[in-house]
């Protein structure tokens, strides 16, 4: 075990660069994975261009699939050598905000769950420190590769949260607004909850024919119809159950609202930025008996179990997302790429 | 019986007048109810300002306790001469939305299931048809009297929904802001809920002692105090589980989610206007795993026996609320007293 | 039209015969439905036995597919010629029970909704009076057929009911003890709800060879295997989140019961006879967190609309159910074959 | 600080002494309280009885109030000398069930969160070592005494829970049956959650006075009047939303099912022996759409944070349960009393 690692870390805005950096130190209850796979989030774009604030310094990434190499004081039930995931979200488990199972909002702060590559050093390196381990590792089934569960941390659970917090139920009508990696995610995960019509919104074609793979019944391209109309349309204007915005912008957010029946769902995945306005009529002035849901990623042992149950029981598979693959050596390439959005990128997977 | 009526109409925007009317006929499953008692609402003013819309010569109200005068055909299990009242919301209880529990929005349409005063005409007013009346009649028990259950309609049932639907539990902290009859509604609907600090603001002193009165273990006059920071500083910083809109407003709905804690419900009840805009950081730019529900007052007969349960076994005296009383050929004088928020209104009693 | 029509009668324990009967009056809020193909669902069984009491004459079965024929005064909205289904519970929409969310118990009356062949006239005939027709007539899309249609006014909305209040969720494992057509549906529906485990418990291979069409990952034969055992080597002594009860049996419930995790919840779908006594261990003595939900089939033409959406966006395909066809005039014939489970038979198809 | 301390050990059947035993060590996450209060439950006189099996030796009592003694490694955020409760469930806040929200079933086994005097080292003793102390230890507030607070452990917590997840609404109509000390927190509990008919059932006098005390609106003496008969006279015939078991007898078990609307919820709190039976026609054959909810005391700091706000705020006095006071040296008096349930004793204080 060599004691530098190389790490992407973020320098300043536009810049996130391989360096070498010191291997974690592991204390009291954390646990050094060494990674074995990780993955590039829009969240970390956002890093990137300084949308985002970390701190100067930081490795980022937040989606480990990775090996055990060292335990820390109190973790036990696992064992060095065993392949694990763990969650975007590590919550301790025993806060106030967890122990009310508001596990992402750890440490009763906003998104205080979300530590990896954000308040602390994350897993785009050879190396990651966990902390609270005991909450955190999940083993891996054997007969799942890497690529099999590299988006059950971050993509697939928070796509499903996006339908399970919308509350679907069997024969609901559904859309949901941008199918980029999150979107399709929330799509597979609507079809899972037993939505009966599924509507699947983007711009781009080869999205738009992935969400119908997803569980998309229909597929409507906003460069070529109005989405709200024809959401409005197929519905006999009725509207939908339950919406769930996939972008975070403000056209999504109130596309979502107007094609939102009286006591539906708008459930709401997307960052947003700058501003967000209410459109007052499809908001009902208030007086729809709307909801409105907003989800950060689930984190922590018992739900990446859960997402790995999916997966393993063949009724979603999210190895599909992955359409570009790169050496950790290679990540700089891979932000460019996936900054850019192009060649048809959805998810990248990097190999230290 | 008379084959005339006196009735409050909506003639144009500032000019609701006392005008002789024909009887309402009766037809299949309705009933004609003779008013004792009535009241009237701050939508009401909505209306008188061309605020919010009806169509002119409308008969206004929405609040009825009375008399069973006649039961159309299709109506059984009631009598005439049984003293009734009937629920803001007279829902159908056989549409689609009504099947799915969404008794409000009764047709699909938003708001479908408030017709009096609304799209049929109302209560302010000698007699009052009541549509889908095996649905909406609940027999007043012998031993309240009519300002007792006058609240029940809509006041009581709307401000206990926003507690309702913030699903309040045991030992939460509470924030409703404004406390206006909805909100010092809403206020007595958190303690019921079982809310172990309840936190009331508005403007007026005399508003805010009722608060108190009502269940507010706390009381902030924002002409005082910066509510957002003393919420604050009650909960060192933690913020509320509920915040509870009972005003319309964009800065009492920011305020809502500016003491919100992560994970927390906004239970709005307020009708918007004008723009309403989400304040980005204190929303976690919509990662705060916020709920935002809204509620429009719910309906149906057995919501109203509920509601005069509540009274009935002296949980809450909503009579408390009626600080003036005017006969129905003094009701111009009374919506001068009540849209001008003069001597301490409340809310006025209207007897015909 | 002519003025008698045949009708399957109940007349004493064991005998059900095809009699002449005159055609019933529509009344206020009645329809009257043409049959064009209904069912026999195994309460129609205990019916015949003697071992649920409706009265001697009456005409049984509960699961209509039709045109409507006539409309009694006070209904609208529906035009005769139209092909309906009407669910077998037809809640009135308008009582308390019913405003209160709990249409089966209409009335207030233990199974108060279930009316049609039980305190009604039903459906095994040329035709039926459907009362409450504006809650419970739902119209067929045109691209469905009668058999695809003829499981949901009963078995398919009661088995997906057991999923649906066993508060199935993505990443479950649940067990459906017994596989006949109701245990057959909720396996459907856990799957729908997203169970990513699902093990079916019967003792008839064709069953279990079913069970494993409609979504069962395991299938496990009780003649040959202990299936609490079973399951509780196939989930590491964890057990089951969700275990439905498809029989109605001690057996079966008790096996529930001790392959159940703590904190998760027994969905019972059977209708019990004899004695049902609590395995106290398995049950923790009171002390495991367990819930107990017991379903009556959900009715009303809402639940009806979103169950045949499920078929037409062919999510489930319930026609595979039926495995033979009769006339109406052979309908003791598939009284004896159904009441025998001969030949394999799932569900019959009656065509008047 | 002695090396030695008094302790409650239960020896055999029938025999619960005082002995010298070591202090506790204190290991990895653990913390030591110097106990100032702790009190006796019925369960300890279920292990006094040899009823409810702990092994030989082990000190009894779950029900901690203290001073924190020492920190173990990885403990942090408290100090030494704090006033603190423990909840009798010692959630770790790290396993699958903890990371479900199931944190009494901790480590998915049936109770598995109660650790304190079950399966560890309980409390009626001068220290005890308290597992997980990161989940567990929440700071008193200074204006509030020991007894004050002595109920917030256990008998507190599992009566509002029998409330809580009987989903008791504003306008309920509970019975609960039983009014011994956790029956009265249930019926606290009940109105605590908006309840507004609550009918608390007994056989002693004293116990039904002080039911009425705790918010009961109606006492039924059993031994005076058949308790169903009594309540469905009271609700004519309705039945009620939600009963309440808080005893462990199939008497009462069966009288919940026997009172419940179709619909309701039997809220269970008791721990049941020898055999358990469901009455078949109350539980309508299982057709009644009945829920049933066991529930185990509500453990984790946060649960004990919100009891304590309750008590904080006045919204009900606990402490009015304590009828009795010995110090540790008199506990084997203490088991008498309590045990032979002499006095009108309800709850009993021990300071060590």
């Amino acid at each position: 075990m060599t004691q530098t690692m190389q790490a992407a870390v973020y320098v300043e805005p536009n810049r996130i660069v391989l360096e070498d950096r010191p291997l974690p130190q592991v204390g009291h209850g954390d646990a050094l994975i060494r990674v074995t796979t990780t993955t590039i989030c829009g969240t970390d774009i956002h890093i990137l261009k300084g949308e985002y604030p970390v701190e100067r310094g930081r490795i980022v990434g937040h989606e480990p699939v990775g090996v055990i190499e060292e335990l820390g004081p109190g973790v036990s039930g696992y064992e060095v050598g065993q392949r694990v995931i763990v969650g975007a979200i590590t919550p301790c488990g025993q806060c106030h905000a967890c122990l009310a199972a508001d596990w992402a909002q750890c440490g009763s702060k906003p998104m205080g769950g979300w530590r990896l590559g954000n308040t602390l050093d994350g897993c785009q390196a050879e190396y990651v420190r966990v902390p609270h381990a005991m909450a955190n590792l999940t083993p891996i089934p054997d007969n799942l590769s890497d690529e099999h569960v590299l988006m059950c941390p971050d993509i697939m659970s928070t796509g499903f949260a996006g339908a399970e917090n919308g509350h679907i139920r069997i024969g609901d009508t559904v859309a949901v607004f941008a199918q980029g990696p999150i979107g399709l995610c929330a799509t597979a995960g609507a079809k899972l909850c037993g939505a009966s019509t599924i509507i699947g919104v983007d711009g781009i074609a080869a999205r738009l024919e992935m969400a119908t793979r997803f569980g998309a019944d229909v597929a409507i391209n906003y460069q070529e119809d109005d989405p709200v109309q024809a959401i409005l349309d197929l519905t006999n204007g009725r509207g939908v159950d339950v919406a769930i915005e996939a972008l975070g912008a403000q056209s999504t957010f109130e596309n979502c609202l107007r094609v939102l029946r009286p006591g539906g769902t708008l459930s709401s995945l997307g960052v947003y930025s700058g501003k967000l306005t209410m459109p007052l009529e499809a908001f009902a002035a208030g007086l729809g008996d709307h909801k409105i849901a907003t989800t950060l990623c689930p984190g922590g042992k018992e739900r990446m179990r859960r997402l790995m149950n999916v997966i393993e029981s063949q009724r979603f598979n999210a190895a599909q997302l992955v359409t570009h693959r790169f050496s950790l050596a290679q990540i700089e390439e891979a932000y460019e790429l996936f900054s850019q959005q192009r060649d048809g990128v959805l998810k990248v997977a990097i190999t230290p």
